[in-house]
């Protein structure tokens, strides 16, 4: 059992991730549910522009920015366009940290990296707001769930155990021969694209920083080298790059690759080594 | 009197709205001028992305926000086109707060719903940054203002008490008969359409959830039910809900009802139950 | 020596700056990373929305934040596109703070003013994430480096002393006879036109609040007052203002000046009294 969920913390810390946006009241109302419930809370920000409704954007964000968070955090994730249908609200219980939020798969691809240890359903009355709206559980439900775990209640209080929680699957790169086949998995801010395929992945079909690739998409394809930095190829030249969570990466130099590319999320891409 | 005005809390709560945006060093000097003074102050955005010079919008999102933050919470609003002006700084003193920003209306729907006991002018300079600018109220009176606040200097040491402060008024849903006349209060990031009729005003005309209601505007007119959640229409499909802040709202099923009714703040409504 | 170099502090301030925006897990990971190292750090954005690459642009908006935050404040700065060349991570001691980025002139419009002491290059692993990614040293080198910092660890264990960091020149307005040469510096989220015409350069000239002044640039002038308060003209008129950080700015009352005037950063401009 989690230290978490037995000792009140000192300043436990909780990370915040929605597709709310920051014009409306929204995450600040969160924040003020947390801070009334539990005051010595430290509340991050991990990001409030996920796409709107996009369940997958948020699980890749929160998958990534989870690694890097310290033990014993707790995580909000509110990408929730089945909010008061029958959809369930839910702590998830890793090795090290707990996930609270909609049972729609938004929080497993984080929680599968630590380990799923207990799932739970909230349901306890007690640890809501009194009361509950239909639009909006981030306030009324997960804020305060994870404001009272803060406070050292355990998950189990909330409401029992169940194993019929989402998982979904997340697309994996294929390897045919030479050639690995992926998408593109998120786009970041400067137009980077991330996708789905790793640096263990390419090293399967033996390239490795410096080789030259061929990648191609729909009908067309371009011969970019595996850098090591941005600045290895020309202003406004493409490239591809292991990137800062280890998966490929196409970029420009001191560009947007989703604009020069014209690529989108979940678009297929193919790879392959040229021998030169 | 306040408990706030008379000891230092611990970590006093400061809240910070504004139209300032976030790409300019705006909001952080205020942020560093409030630690500068009281370094014990845990402050919390509300919003920084009021519509510009929108003091309407601002009161607003201050009045759902301030609902949810602890007692004795410090809020400081500044959207204020009239900087510079004989417009005044004041702090406004309600049962449980304290609201620290322009003379111009953006506090009072916050203040108004709290119960305002006593309104400040800021003269006293001895709070207010050495150098005061044209331009920039927010970091040179508004925030050392709060920061002082907070280490528990009393409103009353910040100059006069003011009776011919500024309350606007509000606009509120007419009804006739079966029908209720409203308007659009705010537009949120998700594009629902946040009107200014309550739980109660519907009500009063023997609305409910689950009930069918003609909403009329310009010369169109839509039949929506009053839905429990987004997802009992189908995906793209229009309805009205009673939304986080008991008003109703229009919304589209995982879309934009902004776009989709082609509806603007301010926009007036007409509401009719349908009888099926 | 600093005394932050010395002691640890009870509860240091770090204050971020970047260009990586705010919808990916970039700035959080910086800020779990911070906190993994020195829980008791108070993190503060000045902002992260940095035109992308802009390192001006960041400069100006480090140097102007920073003048308000307490002594003793440890910065980072990232807006590096040469991350991964060359270019060297250092830490920029000040008079009194710390300064943690990338060695291409981000931080030195903002240690300029405070006096540089010491540079140092960052090269200790020790201090660094035991995976250096080749795209994020925000993550990997900066944000450890200022927890590190912020634990008490002297800069000087970091790396070795440097002197040929980089240092760029920032353009100073010319005064020839009664005109004032200047230049678009900033464009703020109002459309304010930030120059870098200081208020003492217009006292140069003769020229003070309430004067008439005629602007000039490519082919078109204009005839504006340097006000007091935007609201001294009409709603839409232009009109100038010595702006928060005492540099001259081009306004529209409740509007906006870059529209309205057609300028862009780094744009010339000729300032003339206007004998009334």
């Amino acid at each position: 059992m989690l230290l978490l969920a037995m000792a009140r913390m000192k300043e436990p810390i909780i990370a915040l991730l929605s597709d709310f946006g920051l014009k409306d009241p929204y995450v600040a109302e969160m924040k003020a549910v947390i801070l009334s419930i539990c005051p010595e809370a430290r509340i991050i920000d991990v990001t409030h522009q996920v796409e709107k409704f996009n369940i997958r954007m948020g699980a890749f964000i929160l998958a990534s920015a989870s690694q890097y968070f310290p033990k014993e955090t707790i995580y909000v994730g509110v990408v929730d366009p089945g909010v008061g249908t029958k959809r369930r609200p839910i702590i998830v219980e890793t090795s090290n940290s707990l996930y609270v939020g909609p049972d729609n798969g938004l929080l497993m691809m984080a929680a599968e990296k630590q380990g799923i240890k207990h799932v739970y359903e909230i349901r306890n009355k007690r640890y809501m707001l009194s009361k509950v709206s239909r639009t909006f559980h981030g306030r009324d439900i997960f804020a305060p769930a994870a404001a009272h775990l803060a406070n050292g209640i355990p998950p189990k209080e909330f409401g029992p155990e169940i194993k019929d929680y989402i998982v979904p699957e997340y697309a994996k790169p294929i390897i045919e021969g030479d050639t690995v086949i992926g998408e593109v998995l998120h786009i970041d801010d400067f137009g980077n694209l991330i996708t789905n395929i790793s640096e263990a992945n390419i090293a399967k079909v033996g390239l490795a920083e410096g080789d030259l690739i061929k990648l191609s998409f729909r009908d067309e394809s371009f011969r970019l080298k595996i850098c090591r930095a941005y600045g290895e190829v020309d202003t406004g030249e493409p490239l591809a790059i292991i990137g800062s969570h280890n998966f490929l990466e196409f970029s420009v130099n001191l560009g947007n690759a989703a604009e020069y590319f014209g690529l989108n999320v979940g678009d297929k891409l193919r790879l392959e080594k040229i021998n030169s």
